[in-house]
């Protein structure tokens, strides 16, 4: 086994295609003998599933979730995710494939209402100790457009309103201009597989130059230590 | 009514008597005729009982709760009490007497545990946009004096074992030295009325500092505007 792993996520506003597109890009790595872990926020753990459920769960009417509470939640959420689930993978060589990190944090919470990035991201920061994804695919499409594409858009996350959305896709678009060499945006209109090839033909790319794509021709050629 | 909140808390080992007292204090100051609300960390809003129940209920065979995870959970509950009941009472002009605070994130998670004081004092700071309490009162005992008088010990933050709450006693009576303006150390071995008597006679001359005590009179001698 490689001691490569690979921690890759996906972005985007809700109905773009990330968990078909994350689930893609998995079966493609199992096709050829690849541990993968596909993952996702909030709720990767099962505390996590619990914290997702007061995020998403919790009617605002009596008692709206402080945006401060908001943010160290998704925090909380992300910190037992990255400790429980993701860099135990990372270290047995797995590639770790998540639907959603930090990125959606920023996104959602700063971009989209009062807090600023710098502090949601100080944030993340601390709450992972410092892990950042080695490549983020932003599936970028109009939120009007992919509104249409979701069957149950009730969720609390969801409902926040055109108007929320749109200020999420700059803000994602604008971190991504800003980070070019993690992210790349992926036109979210294309059919699904134009996105899933452009998206593996960047993986393979990446994989290469990390020594994952050379896997197991290494674990023929070496000797076992 | 008085436009002066009052913000209290009180900090200790498990079983050295705060509920008593913050129960003690507030029953005084009712009786005043002052608007009390008594509160307390973690659970003081409905969210933040249910991340208590996360956090002390939690099975840790399984999945242990990492602890960053656990400082960002307390932070959370924190950031919702403060913005939920702490800060609007004390607009209200209340005496706001919170059965923990901050001082207990530090002292259980960095001085118990393996995160830094300054980190987790950091991330309260951001939870409660700044809000630090006028008087903290410090009950001190020696934790194998306080087991003692516990009748249930056997919720998570309690079974961690004697050193760990001997660590924690020290890092309360370490901060306690730092902000000596804050915090006052009352010896909680001797009865329950002389250590109620020692706190009441702190905070009426903190209230009489603050102008709390005057109250009544400026009600009735000031015109209504």
């Amino acid at each position: 086994m490689s001691t490569c792993g690979m921690f890759i996520t996906f972005e985007g506003v809700d109905g773009a295609g990330k968990t078909t597109q994350v689930n893609r890009l998995a079966e493609y790595w199992r096709a050829q003998g690849r541990e993968v872990v596909t993952t996702r926020e909030p709720g990767g753990t099962e505390l996590g599933i619990t914290i997702r459920k007061l995020l998403l769960g919790h009617d605002d009417a009596d008692e709206p979730i402080a945006p401060r509470t908001e943010a160290l939640l998704f925090a909380a959420d992300r910190a037992q995710h990255v400790a429980q689930i993701v860099r135990p993978a990372l270290r047995r060589g797995a590639i770790v494939i998540s639907d959603r990190y930090f990125d959606s944090s920023i996104a959602y919470q700063a971009g989209g209402r009062e807090l600023g990035s710098q502090e949601v991201r100080e944030l993340s920061m601390w709450a992972t100790g410092g892990l950042v994804p080695m490549r983020t695919y932003l599936l970028d499409i109009d939120p009007a457009e992919s509104h249409k594409r979701m069957i149950a858009p009730e969720d609390r996350m969801e409902s926040t309103g055109d108007d929320f959305q749109q200020r999420t896709r700059r803000a994602f678009l604008a971190m991504a201009a800003q980070e070019p060499d993690r992210f790349l945006v992926v036109d979210a209109t294309a059919s699904e597989d134009e996105v899933a090839e452009q998206i593996l033909s960047d993986n393979l790319m990446l994989s290469a130059f990390t020594g994952v794509a050379e896997v197991h021709e290494s674990v023929e050629t070496e000797p076992a230590r």
